[in-house]
């Protein structure tokens, strides 16, 4: 059906007249009508084909293979699933000695880190060495970013310790090392599990609010716990729940050490400085990533000089030397604790997964290169897999370190490597030299790495934006804090969830009018300029038409007849003879909402109002010819662009 | 900013050249271009406000009240809260003689219905002639529907019965009663606080498809059970999941009785066919509306002469005269069971009030007016807190008996008042009347009833229109049948959510082209005969971008790209210059989705591709102004229609 060729002709010379003036013109009633397209028919096959197809592979990951011989299909295959034979295959100097500056120096950053966040979730400060090593070792094989670094978070520590001290107390190391590493176990087979199952777009379900407002509440939460170190008391309530730990803070006034409190203030503000040094000036971010290991050298002299371990400081003590020892005898999959290593491991692998993918994506756009967010996931799920064998608990890649990882010029992931390397130097070495290493220290390292999460200015854009994404900040925010991690969590993920229900549930709805000289017509709210169109109204539904919103909109739309019935009374114009729904916006309906429409038309009928839709889209045109409704409300029903069903029924007017 | 007169000059005269040489004319290059307005800003606490009453009040239900003197108010606000006080001023003989011949027929198919409905619930049978008359004498009061027959329903008294005997037994019958009756109290506060609260939209999530599953799935069951009474089957399990059931009717051959089996299936043919013949000549509407009673009847004459129940035919047997007796102390809010009542109440009550509603809403669009949903809720729920006292269980309208109401010829809810006084005469004189009739009458009524709901067509219809549908349909059927009411409703309703989610986790991207001899350009796929624009790619997103899509949209526009990149090079085309995304259908936006249109916008200007958007939407230009994006893109990113914006880059190309 090809057009003949006309000009369009427009309301081109009527703008300075009245509206109420505005008749067809002869132009207009000689207009061509186009006929409205249905959408071809896909067969059930081979749609469900394409749908399934949009859900798994909307990256098409097998583009890269066409054409392509076949040794050079191997080749590309073993580069896809192991990225290390990618950028392994054009290794050289210049990029090792990049690598080598940035690996040492967030090694200088992971140690204390590692045994901060051990302590965090509960664990020996050992764990925190282990899963520094062998982890970023098995990314580097198998992640597809060039700038994560990989180790313990605060956050999985965090939720991890939170939800497993609920059940298991940290006092029993042994069982509470079973549980942990059986919750890694299961942390890595649902991230890897999702990754093969190339379900990776869960993670998509944490919008940016919702982490927003659980980010602020965990590093509040944290701070408040490192309140134990930094005052220096002894008997601390084990819950992570503000209320018992404000408690334990002033019920224990006794125990606060003075000592304690001038040694950790002083490191605080002394790691906040270098963190801000940092923020400020980019090239200085070996300021921050030198300062931890600066802080922990510093205290562990001033502690043995004073032996102030004596002195209400409480230092870290024997550490053993030697690599990861093996904890396959730890997985424990039937047992009391099972369900709860199950959950600890999903919650917490999830929110290591997000951080994760989230951090590679970041730096990933700022390269110009893309991550695969399904190969990520079966990536960081590997390293948990192998991690819970070898006394490694839940790691991933962490925002600040692969920061610093960037900053300090990394090119690939042999960064892992090089820290790998270093720590288990560490490990083999230099376990004595922790010794004197005052707790206190661990927790001005924490606070300070937590603090940065706090994003305060994230959530005044939320609140600028929208003010139902500000509400889901603040319930995860406040929930994570005053009720518990999951419940926080779940209340936020329900929010997010909620408000995308909401917007199908009550659509807006736009009054048009046409934009002086062209024939568009637009929202009358938005464009000042636009017209009303006399004896027509125009509605513009935004959104598909599903059952939720099916009998909302059918109403909706009879109340909008009805005022603009009574402004046309009231202003003594023309009679409203035609009803036009925009259908551009409407990019779905289902059986509800075609029964509506039929039932609206019904009504108008019985009215002696016409009603037509204008430009259905491919989906909608295929469902309503599906359902027999094309055939029922007939062809004069529907018109490719509002302007032709003026035009159009302007004739019968 | 009023525009100035200009003709809008379109590709009017080259729709039959080749594509590659259609190169802007020089008209194109005059064509006025027009700003894009951005929303009007609306104060936090207006647009907040407005979003409250869209809610809440999109029916606007003060419009009556405007403008009129304080009297005649007083007089709108009652009969608005007792639609008796609207239909009963004009109330006259004729009227009466209508709802009088209408309100004696639903009696006498309500007054069966409401003995066999009771047992299903595991109810004693005089529960069922209690419920059928004090709720419809309350509907009649605070009911806006002309044509709803209140009383008890089969879905509903399924439902309760299935959830209440998994627990308690119906042979304890005190206990029984008193969750049954605390249950209803909660199903009245549950419905009637919905209402107040305005949540009426709430129902409206229980979508076609769910409910065609579901409740053929619950046809399925209660025609199972109904084999008890159908095979004469003494000793018969309480669960109401399939497996079970069909055990109890194996394992017990030898209580099967041929006499009921006969008397059954006798009964249960002619009840079919008085059906049939209704449905064939709605004028006949009275065949099946008097079978029940007809059948009762003469099996109870059957029954009494043959002396059959002592061959193998139960009969009901006695039942108490008089009108209902108070059960006020028979409510129990605390105890091992309330928790129970509570969760039986709410989904008894939720779906007590779909069907309601829905066959409310469906009468009235037949008659031409429209019932408040909310009101009708606060009415349900009042029926039922107060029937809950005077030892009625769960009532609402339902479907066979308002069908028959409305064929009836029945003109007001007087109709309601008239059948409650057949069934009070019935409850005070007729009761030893019931004394011989046969339990086995009682299933084949049922079964006659139910297997109405088992909507074939309906289920081949979503089977056409959308395989997905089809899926939460079968899901409800399936879930209902195997495993539990409750979870198969759950299941069905998260399969419903998880739709819409879907729909907005993996939109559809359209490529657009030209309509030849117009200045639209529409869906390449739909229009065959729309072409592409040499060096535009215009990509229409056909749906809100939110954080569940906003990373997949823009590795999705990445991947449209790079495959027109390629079908250029195949085709030797011009190279692609700028990337216009049509944005009318992108009704809604995020943080995330700015986000991810900025950073495609940053990818897309280190390729040197220009990336501009069309049409964005009021709350669109809203959002993007807010959150700074508007100004970071600068003006000539965005354009009104997607001619403008090839029109003004042709410049630069």
């Amino acid at each position: 059906m090809v057009a003949s060729s006309k000009r369009v002709e427009c309301f081109a010379d009527d703008t300075d007249l009245e509206a109420s003036s505005r008749m067809p013109t002869p132009d207009m009633m000689a207009m061509e009508v186009h006929k409205v397209a249905v959408l071809q028919d896909r067969t059930g096959l081979r749609s469900f084909r394409h749908s399934l197809s949009e859900v798994f592979f909307p990256d098409d990951p097998l583009h890269r293979f066409k054409n392509k011989p076949f040794f050079k299909k191997v080749v590309l295959a073993l580069q896809y699933f192991f990225p290390i034979f990618d950028w392994g295959a054009h290794y050289n100097l210049k990029l090792l000695k990049s690598d080598a500056v940035a690996g040492i120096t967030i090694a200088s950053l992971a140690i204390p880190q590692g045994i901060s966040y051990a302590k965090l979730a509960g664990l020996p400060p050992i764990i925190g060495l282990y899963s520094s090593f062998v982890p970023p070792l098995i990314y580097s094989v198998l992640g597809s970013s060039r700038d994560l670094a990989c180790g313990p978070l605060s956050i999985a520590s965090l939720v991890m310790g939170s939800m497993l001290r609920d059940v298991v107390s940290p006092e029993d190391t042994k069982e509470y090392l079973e549980v942990a590493f059986t919750a890694t176990f299961f942390a890595g087979v649902f991230q890897a599990g999702l990754g093969l199952l190339r379900l990776g777009f869960i993670i998509d379900f944490l919008s940016k609010p919702t982490l927003t407002g659980f980010m602020g509440g965990a590093a509040v939460l944290v701070s408040l716990q490192q309140l134990k170190g930094l005052l220096g008391i002894v008997h601390f309530t084990t819950k992570m729940a503000i209320i018992p730990v404000l408690k334990s803070v002033f019920d224990n006034r006794k125990e606060w050490s003075w000592q304690a409190v001038v040694m950790g203030l002083s490191f605080l503000v002394l790691l906040l400085t270098a963190r801000h040094i940092s923020t400020v000036r980019p090239k200085l971010f070996w300021v921050s990533a030198a300062a931890p290991l600066t802080s922990v050298i510093i205290s562990t002299i001033i502690s043995y000089v004073l032996r102030s371990h004596e002195k209400g400081i409480s230092t870290i003590g024997y550490l053993p030397e030697g690599v990861n020892p093996s904890s396959v005898s730890m997985l424990h999959f039937k047992g009391p604790h099972s369900s709860l290593a199950l959950k600890t491991g999903i919650v917490s692998g999830l929110l290591a997964l997000t951080e994760g993918i989230a951090v590679g994506r970041t730096f990933a756009s700022m390269k110009n290169y893309q991550i695969d967010g399904n190969k990520e996931m079966v990536a960081v799920g590997s390293m948990n897999l192998a991690g819970s064998c070898v006394s490694c608990y839940v790691t991933s890649g962490g925002f600040a370190r692969s920061a610093v990882n960037f900053n300090a010029g990394c090119k690939t992931a042999a960064t892992n490597i090089i820290m790998a390397s270093v720590v288990l130097f560490t490990m083999l070495l230099l376990m004595p030299l922790f010794h004197y290493t005052p707790n206190v220290i661990l927790s001005a390292i924490i606070i300070s790495a937590v603090i940065g999460l706090i994003d305060v200015r994230g959530a005044i854009l939320l609140w600028k934006v929208d003010k139902f994404d500000f509400l889901a900040c603040m319930s995860a925010f406040l929930g994570v804090l005053l009720l518990s991690v999951p419940i926080g969590l779940s209340i936020s993920v329900g929010i997010s969830v909620l408000k995308i229900l909401f917007h199908a549930t009550r659509p807006n709805i736009a009054v048009m009018g046409n934009i002086p000289g062209t024939n568009s017509y637009r929202d009358l709210a938005q464009y000042k300029e636009a017209k009303r169109m006399p004896s027509f109204l125009i509605l513009g539904i935004e959104s598909p038409v599903y059952f939720t919103n099916s009998v909302y909109l059918q109403e909706r739309i009879l109340r909008w007849i009805r005022e603009e019935e009574e402004r046309i009374t009231n202003s003594n114009e023309r009679p409203l003879k035609c009803i036009i729904l925009d259908m551009a916006a409407v990019t779905n309906i289902d059986i509800s909402g075609i029964e509506s429409l039929k039932e609206l038309k019904r009504t108008l009928d019985r009215r002696s109002l016409e009603l037509v839709l204008a430009n259905p889209v491919g989906e909608v045109s295929q469902k309503l010819s599906h359902s027999g409704a094309w055939e029922l409300f007939g062809p004069e029903c529907f018109y490719m662009t509002v302007e032709e069903a003026i035009a159009s029924t302007s004739y019968k007017i």
